[in-house]
Formats: C-alpha cells, structure tokens, sequence
C-alpha cells in the first residue's frame, strides 16, 4: 500500500481560544480533505503570537503531507500569520505586483499601506486566489494559508483542492440503534479485531431523551465497510433492538 | 504581576478529525475559562492513537497549569483516554471501588466488564462525578479527563470550576461599524501600542450582505479596556461611520 496523504490544520485565533467565536472551519476542511482521501490527522488552535504560529507550523509541516492554516492574513495589527509563515521558513516577505494590480482595482483610492500588507507573501509563495476577495491566500511548500472567515477560506480551498495529491477516498457507512455502548462493546471489540483496516468508531447520543449509538465504518474499501455494517446489525439484533442502517434511527 | 494560571484542552475524537462531527466543547470550555481568569491557550485535535494521546498530554501538562481532555472515556474498544493517560503519568489502572458501587447501582444486571473498564482510573486520580452519568471522569495532578459528550463535559466542567486557581477575571467589550479593516488598521495599531496590556482583536465579518467589523479589547483591567472602547470609537467617527458600542452594528 502506498502512503496515503495527510493532513494538519492550524487554527490561528484568540477569538476561538477565547469562545468568543465558534470554530467553522475544521468540520468543512476535515469532510472536504476525507473526500479527496487526504485524512486530517491533527487540529492545533493556537493564539496569535508569533512563536507559538511558528512552533506548530515546523512540527506538523515535516509530520504531515499538507498543513493548512486559517487566520490572521488581514490587514490589522494582530494579523501575523504571514510573517510568521515566513520566519518559519526562513525567508522574507515580497511585495506580489499581481495581488497588488488586482487590489487597485477592486480597492482604488481606499487602497492603503494597511491593506497593502495583505499582498506581501513570504518569497517563493503562490497565492491561492478566490472570488471571494482580492486579498489572496498563499501556498508556501506544503502550507496552505487560508483566511479565518468561513465563506474565504471555503472558497480558497476549492480552489487548492484540485491541486492536491489525492488518496483513496475515505468511505463511511453508519448503523443506528437505541442501546447503550457497554450492551455492544465486546461485540464491536471483536468486530474491529476481525476488520483491522476498517475504523470502526462507536459514538453514544441523546436525542429525544432517549440513549442511542452509532456505530460508524470508515475503510477505503466498500467491501469491508459492508462486511462490519452487516455484523454490526446482526450484534443489535441478537441484542433485541432494531438496527437503522445509514439513518438516525429516531426518524 | 503573579503568574496567571493558563490551560489547554486536547479533543480526543476521531469524529472531529473526520467530519462527521462539529466540535461543541471548545467554546463552552473557553468561555468558562475565560470568566475564572484561566486563558485557554492552546487547543489540540488528536486521533484515537495511543502515542498521539500521550504525546499531546506530556507536552501540554508540563507547559500550562492545567489540561482538559474530552472524549474516549467510554466503554467501547475505541475509549482509550484513560489507558493513555495512565501510560503518561507512568502509572496503571485502577478498579474504582466508589465508581464500581455506584455503576452497580445505575446498571445493576446490565453491568458488564466492558461497562466496568469506565470505573478504572489511572492509580492516584480522583474521580470527576456528576449527575449527568455514572461514569466518572477523572483528575490526575494537573490534567482533568472530561466526556466528550457536550452535555456531560460540561457537567464535569462545572464540577471541576469551583476547585481551580482562578485568575483575574479576563473583562472584554467590543465595538462594531460598517467599515473595511483595512480604513482602521493604523488606528488600530496606534491604540494597541499605547495599551500594550489590552488585547486588541479586529475581526471582519458579512453579515446581512454588508462588511463590517468588530474590534474586541480583552483585559484584565477595566479602565484600560475603556479607554481602548473610547479611542476605537472616535477613530470610527472620524472615519465618518457609527459605532455601536457592546451591540452588533445590524441590529
């Protein structure tokens, strides 16, 4: 088997660490690489200090295919994430005359020094450019540095996807049924043993008051998801319950 | 100025990581936090992987005074918080007589020994009881093992509050205008120079198809954060826009 691609994301953010703002980007990013078959192995929010950005950067940029990154690319005081990108790589910031064509344009005279900031990527980087701004993103290496706002950084990584190494895609298929875990969990233990490439993840909920588990298979192969889905449900149902298969089970 | 007390939260799921689940426990962790003076400052995703566990807990806990964890404290093959936890500490686990009476009396018949592994505790914890579940979660020195279900993470949170070394409370207001970062930035700048101790956010947003942006002063000092509030507002002014002060600008 090959080595499948990974991939870390950086959240860089004192409006999440301070719940000031609910995080919007890991669930997008994680669904979107999983379909491309690139797993998100590994989530850091971390504050927009400098060295901290940089830390995390050169330990998930050499553990990982690909990091991410999303925050901190606007024009204010605590907008540092390119420079900090830069430091890590040791090289400096660069004045990029198409972003700042593109930024007189859309900009005219409101076009300031502040704003300015926003066209200067680390040397060697690519810029990531959207619709959804005149101000880009930037690919340096395997870092992609996205913006923090959601529709941004969504549209930036549409635009990155394609250019991507893909991996087998990730498929996933689910069971529902209103039991609790510690009913199934030697059953799901000898499951998982037998299907060692599947990940079969057990999740218990609350809904409608009423105690309930998933049972998810996560495999890049369709046969060995069926395979666990089909002995899952055969385990709830020697446990008298019914078995939902790929449905909540209280619709 | 005493050291503040800090901490960091590691989110031990592999739903996160896959997408199939949005994140609800950074926020409310963060907010509470936040108002018992205790920053969160760093937050981490990690898989279900024994060493990635460990890893993630030895760095965090010798570096902030304290380590949330939520999630895989349950009954099934894929629960392996405590164990990696006990591995960190360099200790085993240990049957929880109290948590095993009270399981017995929650579960009676239907206690069984995969139900069990959730009242093994690494040796030398304290068990995290709430009314929420009989199950406990547990505190080893600085580090505190919570559910990853919202609803019981956050009755464990509630549990814990009371016994943790507050900080100066972290007081934040905020100012919105329909304006660009971009008009502001050096406005901005000049008054987070001359309040080196506030901490100055500025965050873009669209909201109701208009731009707009919110600058947030957090501080432990509340004279500071006002006068921060003031000069942010006649910076707007100047600019020829409203400010809203403590209300978003759309309502």
């Amino acid at each position: 088997m090959l080595t499948e691609p990974t991939a870390a994301l950086i959240i860089i953010g004192n409006e999440i660490l301070s719940g000031r703002t609910r995080d919007a980007n890991i669930q997008f990013l994680a669904s979107g690489l999983g379909l491309l078959g690139i797993p998100l192995r590994e989530v850091r929010v971390v504050p927009d200090i400098e060295e901290e950005i940089i830390s995390a950067l050169n330990i998930l940029r050499n553990k990982f295919t690909y990091v991410f990154t999303t925050g901190g690319i606007g024009p204010t005081h605590d907008d540092i994430t390119a420079d900090s990108v830069a430091k890590a790589f040791g090289v400096t910031l660069k004045r990029h005359q198409p972003s700042v064509d593109k930024m007189e344009r859309y900009y005219g005279d409101s076009l300031n020094a502040a704003r300015l900031k926003m066209a200067h990527l680390p040397d060697g980087a690519e810029p990531i450019e959207t619709r959804a701004t005149s101000a880009p993103g930037f690919k340096i290496e395997n870092v992609y540095v996205m913006a923090g706002v959601p529709s941004i950084a969504q549209a930036m990584f549409d635009e990155i996807a394609p250019s991507l190494t893909h991996g087998a895609p990730v498929l996933s298929r689910f069971v529902e049924a209103h039991l609790g875990e510690g009913d199934i969990a030697d059953d799901l233990t000898a499951i998982q043993n037998e299907y060692p490439h599947v990940d079969v993840g057990s999740y218990p909920f609350f809904r409608s008051k009423r105690v309930g588990l998933s049972v998810v298979a996560k495999s890049t192969n369709q046969n060995d998801i069926d395979a666990v889905i089909k002995k899952t449900v055969a385990a709830i149902q020697r446990l008298g319950h019914t078995a939902c298969v790929d449905q909540e089970v209280d619709d």
